[in-house]
């Protein structure tokens, strides 16, 4: 059996060849940065034909979209960790620790990052995609929000999605502040502080 | 006396032409875009003779460093306003003003401020400029949040320069997303809210 898991010969080859290619265009980003990165030298890096990386992505901002996904999986997994406090006091501890852990998965991808930010402010796929990726981290809270609301623990007078699209921000520029070296602030401090202002003002009988 | 004013005639003469440039750029980047907008384009639409706007500006991004300026002014003013409140109430309620006039001054330019965010993707001088801007409005962050901590009102546990430069990227992202028809609350609700979730994180017996 060739064929096991459903995918032809040609499949496999095609599938490796992408890979390649996401994992070519990862050590040339890195390399080069966004701007000046190009799919010829993708192209060589990948040990592909000319033009290969043309088959599989319309052009390096859709390519390096798709690298997207993978720079910002940990970051996604923290704001994705179960959210069910039963105290607002629990809730802190556990917004602290989230506030960190995203700020730590995004520095462990410092690298990448820098990047992505560059391509941020260049690319419209990649700006559209990265309103994509923040859509739902703030989906997300809005989700955590409006738990802690139903179980009387926050303000109901808030409204859920502007304090999400808040916060996140909050987080995601704090983030980038300490990625780039504008804040040399220690990351619980940075944390505690955050998260200390958020669960105050979000939470009904705070201290 | 022609020159009353402590100007030569060549100096007024030179001032004049430097404004006429300062125009025609404002012009030129609302027609084309901060990329696509060119030096040639900004001269002959200011008159000048060929090449003038160079002995002015080293390149179209110092020049719009310079528009930057006025574009951000009413921005500015709002977050300059007096804030020195005797209660929390009163704080709130000031707070609240401020989040709406500052969101308000970003939309009476909507169209200059579009080609700001472009270029603060594309142009580091753009985005060094920026970058001070911001520095300047945390800063008077920092004096409002010290002055209220030094009242006796805020949670002095809360280091201000943190808490200052997560609050002022909220309130900027949430101005860009307005800006850009990604937020379509209307501006007091959203105004209400920010300021609702920082006032009850920051302040000492909060309702």
């Amino acid at each position: 059996m060739n064929h096991e898991d459903g995918l032809s010969r040609r499949q496999q080859k095609a599938m490796q060849t992408r890979l390649n290619l996401l994992h070519a265009g990862k050590v040339i980003f890195l390399k080069e940065g966004f701007q000046k990165a190009t799919m010829t030298e993708i192209n060589k890096q990948a040990n592909t034909g000319y033009g290969t990386a043309y088959v599989y992505f319309k052009n390096k901002d859709e390519l390096f979209g798709e690298l997207m996904e993978n720079i910002v999986e940990k970051m996604y997994e923290v704001a994705s960790l179960p959210f069910e406090p039963k105290t607002s006091e629990e809730a802190f501890e556990q917004i602290k620790t989230q506030v960190r852990l995203f700020i730590q998965a995004a520095l462990d991808e410092q690298e990448m990052m820098k990047v992505l930010k560059e391509a941020i402010g260049v690319s419209e796929i990649v700006e559209g995609k990265w309103s994509q990726i923040r859509t739902r981290f703030i989906a997300g809270i809005i989700k955590d929000i409006t738990f802690v609301q139903e179980a009387g623990m926050a303000n109901k007078e808030i409204e859920a999605s502007l304090i999400a699209r808040g916060w996140y921000y909050m987080n995601e520029q704090v983030m980038w502040d300490i990625l780039l070296g504008e804040v040399a602030e220690d990351l619980n401090r940075v944390a505690e502080n955050l998260a200390l202002l958020y669960t105050r003002g979000l939470y009904v009988g705070n201290k």
